[in-house]
């Protein structure tokens, strides 16, 4: 079982040795990691012609379109909600319809995050009250999709490091099988 | 032509005023605009059982896959990134393989507002530098589906109300068919 390994991951310090810690992981469970990072092979000839941002954006498609199952990282990022590539390439394999599971190592839920990112006064606007961890099209899509999101309260220091929630993820999607 | 009307628009304090706004512009091109806000007909049996937030992940899904194209409204909102449910659709359009055009109100380039938004120390991790107006997977997209991404440089009072950057979306979408 190929699995696509969404998340802000490429942006931290050391991405390449978080893509094979999470590969390592995916290895335990019988399942291949396939990262963002990886080159996709045989590059289509129409690639060539691309810049780089163009390039990643169809190998990251492409990649995911190669994958059974797709398990994100949507602690969120620079906001209150999980980062908007990760959250794309959910719609994407959503479409395909296949399983996607998601993870995040932030307890509070969606709408007191906002709250707490808008302050007392907010923007004016709707805030999404239905108890979920993100915008409702993100786990309306994990669930529909036979996923789980799996959350986990992580001290902050511990955030971008812990894996148990997305080994989590992989256990489920095992058992789906 | 049927436009799937992506955004956070649904989220403004007059969200049916605005919809009815977004669609009268469809008209004007010829086309008919579908909104989040609409109701799915006919209602498929088990998303009687869903709950709210379930049921309109699912109608939303069902839209946009009743829609030949989609245009998001790309404004950021509540961090330097758009917002992540009209991501996520447009993630779900890509796949289906079906243009998609994106719209924004806001001038300055993703990674400028990431700077902006992190401050002078950042956050440790990465800072996309490739000179789009949002994550690569969004105008990557956007690109390779054959749409297009029109930014206006707003002031920020008229960031959502200013419709222009919509109409032009629209007018390229009709140019390419």
């Amino acid at each position: 079982m190929r699995i696509y390994l969404a998340g802000p991951d490429v942006f931290l310090p050391d991405p390449i040795g978080r893509a094979e810690a999470l590969k390592a992981i995916c290895a335990r469970f019988g399942m291949v990691g396939v990262s963002p990072l990886d080159v996709f092979e045989p590059a289509p000839v129409e690639w060539a012609t691309l810049d780089e941002a163009m390039r990643i954006a169809r190998q990251n498609e492409a990649h995911i379109a190669s994958c059974d199952a797709l398990v994100a990282n949507l602690t969120p990022f620079r906001g209150p909600s999980a980062d908007v590539g990760t959250v794309f390439e959910i719609g994407f394999m959503r479409a395909l319809g296949r399983p996607v599971c998601g993870w995040s190592n932030h307890p509070a839920k969606f709408a007191d995050r906002t709250r707490e990112f808008l302050g007392p006064s907010g923007d004016g606007m709707l805030i999404e009250e239905f108890g979920l961890a993100d915008n409702l099209m993100i786990e309306g899509a994990i669930t529909a999709s036979g996923g789980a999101m799996v959350v986990k309260d992580c001290p902050h220091h511990a955030r971008w490091s812990d894996l148990e929630a997305f080994a989590n993820c992989l256990a489920l999607l095992g058992q789906r099988t």
